[in-house]
């Protein structure tokens, strides 16, 4: 049985008020959010999932959903829950302003998506999913898709999913065989086989709409054959309203390690009806909105998940009662065994290191928004998505072991989130997918000039440590100081070997090696923050343990990652 | 489905010809063993297991064991494999001896052990406790009671199970209620109830012999309390076959994360018959070595489920076609994708580290079982346990990876491997007891005086690799080198906190570095071994990209956890 879920609300409130503070977009912009205001939406989202997503969870896992004549079904509680989290406004809080919903600015949304997926990640895949074709639509469709669907996306009663992956075309998009006919009236005939279909069917909303990736009849070889279209489950009627069944349905779902709440499914098109989403051959384009807004969500998901087993892990800690141990009494609740202490502590100051990050990348597509320049949040996608992601799957594993034997019993709970993580670090692209893009499109292309500047960006913050009287500042400089050195010449090495098989050979570790760095600057970042204080906080002296640990246990495994990255491919 | 399953019969004979070769005291002394015997006898072990127990592996997952009316089932065809297994001699050819066993060489068993694991892991944990507990009767039993029981264990018979655990007693055993009390017959009434029992009950064999840690009456609190029984399932007659069912049973089984196949139960003692053994209040002596047996043994198991896992991740590679990749054409295996490369490599150079270090540690103990010199063998316990397991359970976790979404699919059967894997780390001791044993009574209690003579061996290997004129040889004495010295220094450091919480605040880091370090030696003797060749192998140019490859990858870990080590318990 899952713990209690506690939403983060102080950790957001330390984020938005101090450690980013008036840096931040949203709060920097006119007419924009006060860090109160920001805190009481993560505080009311955070309300809202405790009570209503977290208590399903559990019967998601066990009970799972269950294809039955051609239409998926969720258990019992999923369809309602889905109808208070869009009555609350919640989907039309987070869709884009453009697309008719509030706007919630970036920084902010990458906190929803924490605590969603943390209450409950199986249910909030179905959000998550959306929220990316909301994008995507608002980002290509034409005026007709945009009035038909997009409308009802945005008002939450319809969901989305994404229809890439086909059997023999998984990360190879060119070999997508998917087929779009024209039609005489202006739609297209849809016929093909897509798989992994994260909630491709489902009962908990009225209409479905697959994005679908195909290719056009005597469309050019490769992924630049492929075009765009929206197939809805029910095709609209005159009045916009779900009509006719279309020719697309469900013929599969998935028994998976994890997730069970989220039907994956295998989805049959024969010849379905679909309308074209931007310019014929330009498929790719409108997919990469999707697939960019559903990579950075997906660090949001790892925080979520990652929280969920922690507090759990702590909850055990605190309550199971074993042995004398050291310098305390038989009794003594395991957390103040020295080896649990360091688990717990090895799993907060990751956790903390990737919401910080989320924040902060949230923040620069915010800043992208009003400025124009992409270039810092487009690079940290791949860093957020594969490092956070890649250290979920580690950190479940750290709160199996703090619970010894009963880890390893399914009652428990905690191995459901060991089994759910490990699904992050392959969907939405494997870490090796993202380390590609973060080498290939991202360090080689401008000549680590991007990377540069985060490198630079660090070192503005390991001088202003340096002018802070305190032990943690300083040994916290001195590990960044060489940590940066590190990357910097991890960078060299990359760049030497271009587009070669010696880079994609270590992309992984180096991808790796810049997550871990940039979880240090947001140390050192809270760093700074909790030494600006003028009267202690309750809070202060957990936050400098945090860090002082993170730069101890995680942060040296930069210099580790270095020596891997310059040996290059081992042939 | 799981993959077929491969007996690695080739690395085996590299060990026993060629890597240990003459120094091998299972090939040195007087009458005992060629290399080709040896290897021989791995064939055969896994001609059987490969026959035999592999194709059980996934119907124990899938079916699992159920208890039914007070007594525990297995899937069909475990009770006729374990027949088999009992009469192609394979018990007999383990137990000692004295135990009236064939008494095989440690260094062999270690290899034996890998193949059981590796085609059915569930299966071998019932072997592996019957096995634990031959060990600890021939040590500590009387003539009695090893006629009674020891012959039905070695014969195959009866199989063996190992109760210590209780709902308030799991790592702390001081804690343990269980409660024994004296008849006038000479027997003892057990009562009580102990959990996570493996194979404490189960339809495979005729009759079940629990070892038992309870409390005499009136004996003193804590550990130095506890005493040991043998309570079998059914009481043996006069002509010692099984009689009159003994009052224990199984009240629950657990429904687990994996190792379905093996049941794992909720033991109740009501009056229970059982047998003293050893002498009162000396439980703890027998228990040990029990534990002992069973610590290398999940070496053992680390290594056979990796290799699993491994296995079936090559054969996915080499099978699955997809995208063109740099150098390579469309219709490229992903075996030659640079990253799934990476990932194989990665699982397979620890892999071998793995297999080596517990031949090596086999033949640690064989020698200790000829000069009586136990230290250094003791000191590889708790190192082979928790780093084999804790890197088995990250291996795993590659081979779902490579995998890609198929990975998360149960059908594909690699998810149960990663499942199975993550009890390793907590059972016979989580990782934290084993670091805590090995700093505790192996490094500070000697002053380091082990370590050193560990230390000292390996720098013995640099020299020779000094002497060899080859690229790998020189780039592995180098890493090896730096890496000696990190381990001498962090061992300075944990000697310097002494039995404190700065030890064992970094206990866990501490082992993962020795582990790490010695797995950089395997394949430092590798290299001699190789680059001893006259003529060249074919398999020579893989050993040396592997022993290259962990020197990268894996053996830079060791400067990471010194620099954890260094700093103590972050407070």
């Amino acid at each position: 049985m899952a713990a209690e879920y506690l939403p983060p609300v102080d950790d957001y409130r330390f984020l938005f008020r101090e450690m980013f503070g008036r840096d931040l977009v949203a709060r920097s912009t006119d007419g924009a959010f006060s860090a109160d205001d920001a805190t009481e939406i993560i505080a009311g989202a955070g309300e809202f999932a405790a009570s209503v997503l977290a208590p399903l969870e559990t019967v998601g896992d066990r009970e799972g959903a269950r294809l039955d004549d051609g239409q998926v079904h969720l258990p019992a509680g999923f369809a309602e829950a889905y109808q208070a989290f869009v009555d609350a406004g919640w989907v039309t809080a987070e869709a884009p302003e453009s697309a008719g919903g509030d706007g919630l600015p970036a920084s902010i949304r990458a906190g929803l998506g924490e605590i969603w997926n943390a209450s409950n990640a199986a249910f909030a895949l179905c959000w998550l999913l959306t929220a990316g074709q909301i994008h995507a639509l608002d980002a290509v469709a034409s005026d007709e898709i945009r009035q038909t669907y997009l409308t009802k996306l945005v008002s939450g009663r319809w969901t989305g999913t994404m229809n890439l992956t086909e059997p023999d075309a998984g990360t190879d998009l060119g070999a997508i065989r998917t087929i779009a006919t024209p039609r005489a009236d202006g739609s297209w005939g849809v016929s093909g086989q897509k798989i992994f279909i994260t909630w491709g069917d489902h009962d908990i909303a009225e209409n479905i709409v697959h994005l679908v990736l195909a290719r056009t009849p005597d469309a050019p070889a490769g992924a630049k054959g492929l075009s765009l279209f929206v197939v809805p489950k029910f095709l609209p009627d005159a009045a916009g309203e779900p009509g006719e069944r279309n020719a697309v349905g469900p013929v599969a779902i998935e028994h998976k390690l994890g997730i069970h709440g989220s039907p994956t499914c295998v989805m049959a098109y024969d010849d379905a009806t679909g309308y074209l989403v931007g310019e014929v051959g330009g498929g790719l384009a409108g997919m990469f909105v999707m697939m960019n807004s559903a990579r950075a969500a997906m660090g949001y998901q790892a925080t979520g998940i990652s929280d969920r087993a922690y507090q759990q892990a702590v909850a055990y800690a605190d309550e199971r009662l074993q042995g004398p141990v050291l310098d305390r009494p038989a009794g003594t609740p395991i957390a103040g065994h020295p080896d649990v202490r360091r688990l717990l502590l090895s799993m907060q100051s990751r956790l903390f290191a990737m919401r910080a990050l989320g924040v902060h990348l949230g923040d620069l597509f915010d800043r992208a928004a009003v400025d124009g320049t992409q270039a810092l949040a487009e690079f940290f996608v791949p860093i957020l998505k594969g490092w956070t992601t890649e250290d979920a799957v580690a950190l479940t594993s750290d709160a199996i072991q703090v619970h010894g034997g009963m880890g390893f019993i399914e009652e428990t709970g905690i191995a459901q989130h060991y089994r759910d993580a490990r699904i992050m670090p392959i969907y939405e692209g494997t870490t090796a997918i993202q380390s590609n893009d973060l080498i290939g499109r991202k360090v080689v292309r401008d000549g680590g000039a991007t990377a540069g500047r985060l490198f630079d960006a660090i070192t503005e913050t390991i001088t202003t440590l340096r002018g802070l009287e305190n032990p943690v500042a300083t040994r916290t400089a001195d590990r960044l100081e060489r940590a940066v050195a590190a990357a910097r010449t991890a960078t060299a090495s990359v760049l030497g070997f271009g587009q070669t098989r010696d880079a994609y050979g270590v992309s992984v570790p180096y991808l790796m090696l810049l997550g871990t760095l940039a979880g240090g600057w947001m140390h050192a970042l809270a760093v700074v923050a909790v030494l600006a204080h003028e009267t202690a906080e309750e809070t202060d002296a957990a936050r400098l343990v945090s860090a002082d640990f993170y730069g101890a246990h995680h942060l040296p495994r930069v210099h580790m990652l270095a020596e891997t990255v310059a040996a290059g491919e081992v042939v």
